[in-house]
């Protein structure tokens, strides 16, 4: 596989938006979280922009703290399958944890997504930073940052290993002979590990796909690593070309570390892109945004990646305070973040709350200006592609109407799908079954 | 609520059929088990015939020896909510043990399930016979019949305090005022119980119709009192009148017995009904089903509610042996019948493996001897309604196409829908919230 040709695009569909006060858009559908009817028409938009996938975030422990859009929402194997059934070549990803997730089970359903989808899904792999979460599944203690990556590697080693019980041709299905299968090319898996002994086989085959796409999201040391040694696609923080580029050279060069070929992972960090057919237009949709968002509710979203810690008890307009190893066995990558822009740009609390709940980010602007922005950052290697994040309600379908048709006439985007599994929009190759022999030579 | 007015049925969609060898009929979709069109296809026949309900059944381990129908077949969650996104009215059944779940997961994929549907899931509740299960989830060892219904209270228990998270009225989602929710109005579940600490609260609100409808398919005494006391409908075994009778009246007054009214249960047997404008035609289509089944495929089968234990090295034509205990602790209600059918009738081997393999049962002939035998089951109350298994592949089409309307034309059986949620079909009433406090009398 040489450089890709061309852009890769995610859509995040999510409920009532990402931000705390989101919800209180003019524009914004409130129920949106559990609303079919919402999910279809954003992945229908997708869509007929020839997006590569639709992208389901996920967490699992809430607390009344929680950000609006983490209390009532759709699950991701039921909202992907119900829109596997009325899309046709867009991708399908969900995000599961590994960390409170059977890995059976969940090579199961993905397997059966992929199947039902006809070969479109997508897993993005996360290991769960919130202690909570251990509370709801009869766990005494929420593991640490180290063990829950070396769990994740064992956990994606055995998914897999399950995903290749069957060998591609080995259902034969003959009525004449009455030969179902080759019993020959079924495959026990018979994994025992530290985290988990699982015999097989799984009661679904590989689908068109042969196995669903591995995505990741993981930025810390642990996370990176795991990133270049498995994932397919990565979904990456960063919206500052600078680092961005960075962070781009140094997932390729540990990807090679682990033998593997630089092009066989997009990078693809999440923008909210905000867009207007004038710059002044495209600013007061952003001032509007703005407007929506209170002190107390961005000091609480400040907390969750620091498993919900309580920054009101901090003086908000003093330098932002010293947290020592706060954060670092929660969200390691994110915690890290926000400690760093505080110090690098001297911040009080208060404007730390503030920039992270409303990111001024480079793509506000005219489609022409968003659409330079990301032919640079794909031309000088910062992106892969991007995936795009609910901004405003009308972010996914300003950017498919106004953004796309650009990329489009520029080349630098298809203009119809080449394909209709994942792995073919990614130019990724459908992976060799583990269990395959070589065919002997006669 | 009085006595139900109408039959219910439902529509077992299951691959490529249930019997060992059904795969080879010339009518069958041998990759149907993962053939997303011809579930598609079985919903919409459904649903024209005003099905209250399609069912998808399920098991988990999987040996060379299973079924073919086992072997390569979609998830319940998966394929359901995919059927949920194409179809408007019919419930939407989906069978998950709880031997190999968690609540706090298995609750939220229904209750998202629930919501895709817009009111219209439904679980049936089973606790796994096969041993060989515990290999695929890091377990030493299956649990005993009895702690499985042990286990399978606590978790229903759970799953049901999970549901009742978040009050109906919690969500207020006022843009002006920027309140999103009543705090009040959530609940932590906060359960310890011998096999499970689940503290919640679910991150999803309740649905249209307050919880998803409970099913059971269990017929031991154990099964029978856990029916008796948390279904809502029960997937029932027997197709002989008077053993059918037998039993509705035995749980219905075990129901009783814990404080339910006998109304809020439906009984409903799964029958295979083979169709034919003629009672020839309908003895040809049958016979065309036997001829398909070997001894051998026939042996195996017998051998899997004991846990896949291998009969072949029985002589076949002589006395059914004697086996002691075995299955006791497989899928006991299912071996203690076949045990009672060898007696009973002074059976061999041979014997008893082809009737299970192809029941000759009463369910066969014309459409007008088929309504009437469905019309006597129903008002000599031995059923409140069927679930349609696949006998052969036109089971349901034709079923659909020549039995429903005559049953409509007595009056026995809904012209059109006349609800949207599967509780509103049966006839149940929408649970109160566990939570909700009565409204102080001012």
């Amino acid at each position: 596989m040489g450089k890709r040709k061309h852009l890769t695009f995610g859509a995040m569909i999510h409920g009532v938006g990402y931000g705390w006060d989101d919800w209180r858009h003019p524009d914004a559908v409130t129920d949106a979280g559990v609303n079919f009817k919402f999910y279809k028409e954003q992945a229908h938009i997708a869509e007929s922009g020839k997006f590569d996938f639709a992208f389901i975030a996920d967490s699992v422990y809430i607390t009344e703290k929680s950000t609006p859009h983490y209390l009532n929402r759709f699950e991701p194997f039921t909202i992907l399958s119900a829109l596997a059934a009325v899309t046709s070549h867009i991708g399908l990803v969900a995000t599961v944890t590994v960390s409170y997730s059977e890995p059976f089970t969940l090579a199961r359903q993905l397997a059966s997504l992929d199947h039902v989808s006809g070969g479109r899904a997508g897993w993005n792999v996360v290991t769960t930073f919130l202690e909570g979460t251990a509370g709801n599944y009869s766990k005494q203690d929420h593991l640490a940052h180290d063990v829950r990556y070396r769990l994740a590697d064992e956990f994606l080693d055995v998914t897999r290993g399950l995903w290749d019980s069957w060998e591609d041709d080995a259902f034969i299905r003959d009525k004449q002979s009455g030969v179902f299968f080759d019993p020959e090319k079924l495959h026990k898996l018979n994994h025992k590990g530290e985290f988990f002994s699982v015999k097989g086989p799984l009661n679904i085959a590989r689908s068109k796909q042969g196995q669903p796409v591995i995505f990741q999201a993981g930025q810390s040391e642990d996370g990176r690593n795991f990133a270049a040694k498995h994932a397919e696609a990565i979904f990456a923080g960063h919206d500052n070309l600078e680092e961005s580029k960075q962070y781009y050279r140094d997932v390729k060069r540990r990807a090679a570390g682990f033998g593997r070929s630089p092009e066989s992972i997009s990078i693809l960090p999440g923008i909210s892109p905000i867009i207007g057919l004038t710059e002044e237009e495209a600013e007061r949709k952003y001032q509007e945004k703005v407007n929506l968002v209170s002190i107390e509710n961005a000091l609480t979203a400040l907390g969750r990646p620091f498993n919900y810690f309580d920054f009101s008890k901090f003086p908000l307009d003093e330098p932002f305070p010293d947290l020592g190893e706060l954060g670092s066995n929660a969200m390691q990558s994110g915690t890290e973040r926000i400690k760093r822009l505080a110090k690098e740009e001297n911040l009080t609390l208060r404007q730390v709350a503030l920039r992270l709940a409303t990111p001024r980010s480079i793509f506000v602007g005219t489609p022409e200006k968003i659409a330079d922005t990301i032919q640079q950052w794909f031309e000088e290697e910062a992106a892969d592609g991007f995936i795009i994040s609910p901004g405003i309600p009308s972010t996914l379908k300003d950017f498919v109407e106004l953004v796309v048709p650009i990329l489009q006439e520029r080349g630098l985007y298809r203009q119809d799908y080449e394909h209709d599994t994942l792995r073919g929009h990614l130019g990724l190759e459908v992976p060799v079954n583990r269990n395959r022999k070589e065919k002997a030579v006669l």
